[in-house]
């Protein structure tokens, strides 16, 4: 197998470009780092256009496509984004994936932290959601660092991205009750019934939900604070709330 | 107000020093850094033993202490470990508190991504939780990181850095409850109830927790996986437990 060895290869060039969102829109591609990432990507039936292994890196069992590339480890270095790369990436193509109507959602509004992002949609994936639609303002899907905190999850939820206002108009009409995570004017979310559908908004690191949807929200929801800290993490506060919907739906108070 | 502008000032030099958890053990001090974090180790009666200002940046109305040193941005920015520093830092005095007997407690076996511990630090401070023990390959609590996930609240919990087989042991013969948080042989939480005086242990992010530690705990407690993830992030898996641990103490099921 012939291997790429020049950063400046036009191959190696494209994949480069693809760190930056503008190329992964126009292009509908992203990458995949590592082992476990790529296995998921590929396990979900996720299109893998290419795959790339640094020289002397072992290719995986599973994998029985031709479109592999060997590169140098100089070029594997140029495109890859961990400190200490294993030598695997993939191309992968963007999937239309659709939401579940009748399973509890979450909505995000402008969450910008990729670790928050990516912890969320792997807990809303371990709590068995339908689905999370990111607003406006809210960090890319496919952001590397997105991606790694998912642990392969964006590959086995549904997510798209949306304008909020009209989501959640489209969801109360087809009878989602929207619960807005927030703090002020907001219920103890342990002395609330858990409908049957329900559309967990959650808000920015600093800011919070901005006001026009929590206006349009059913109700507004907020964790107890039994000590000194002011709020609790984003993602936090959504798996504390993901967890207890999931498990307390159709059980009345 | 003389301003010190050279970064190989002495003072400069030692404080730059902090940043290495041997420094810090040596001298007892730890950098806390911005308007916020500032103001949380003061309220919360921790020793300032000098505030440090870059020039231009107000000084907080409230600091009414005299040992303030006013430096260059670039003396700052030497210092400073974020990227868009506020200005202001603190040199604080470590101080030691007690884990509070009686109240439902931490016990963390390394874990070693700083966002991870800071977030749980967070977290059971707002779940009113008695104290934290971090045991042996646990990340430093005074890494920068790890304070500014804290959002503050390592002034507001005890937290000692300890033994945990022998802790384990002091906190059984106290009437303690240990919960290892364990995905093999464990009961689903809810179906468990809260006893009065629960430790809960939580394990590091890829190989979990100690075996050691796990023979030494009362029963191993599982989160379900309702999804296709394979597992939770040990700071969402701490958050959903302790909360839970909190809110059902004494409910028998």
């Amino acid at each position: 197998m012939d291997m790429i060895t020049s950063v400046q290869n036009e191959k190696v060039k494209a994949w480069r470009k693809l760190h930056k969102r503008k190329e992964r829109l126009k292009s509908k591609l992203f990458i995949v780092e590592g082992y476990h990432l790529v296995e998921e990507a590929w396990k979900s039936n996720w299109e893998i256009k290419e795959l790339i292994v640094m020289d002397q890196t072992d290719i995986p069992s599973w994998y029985k496509e031709s479109n592999i590339t060997v590169v140098s480890k100089q070029v594997f270095q140029s495109i890859s984004k961990t400190e200490t790369p294993q030598g695997i990436l993939a191309i992968v193509k963007m999937k239309q994936t659709f939401i579940q109507n009748g399973k509890h959602l979450l909505l995000i509004d402008a969450v910008q932290d990729p670790g928050n992002l990516g912890t969320i949609i792997r807990t809303a994936d371990a709590a068995g959601l339908g689905g999370i639609i990111l607003g406006e303002g809210t960090v890319d899907v496919f952001n590397d660092k997105v991606i790694r905190a998912t642990q392969g999850s964006l590959f086995h939820i549904p997510i798209k991205e949306s304008l909020l206002v009209e989501e959640i108009n489209t969801l109360k009409n087809n009878g989602y009750h929207i619960w807005a995570s927030a703090l002020e004017e907001a219920q103890d979310y342990q002395e609330v019934n858990v409908p049957e559908k329900v559309a967990l908004l959650l808000g920015n690191e600093g800011a919070g939900i901005n006001q026009k949807y929590i206006e349009q929200a059913d109700l507004s929801v907020k964790i107890p604070i039994y000590g000194k800290a002011e709020s609790l993490n984003v993602g936090v506060a959504a798996s504390i709330l993901m967890y207890y919907i999931v498990q307390n739906t159709h059980i009345n108070k």
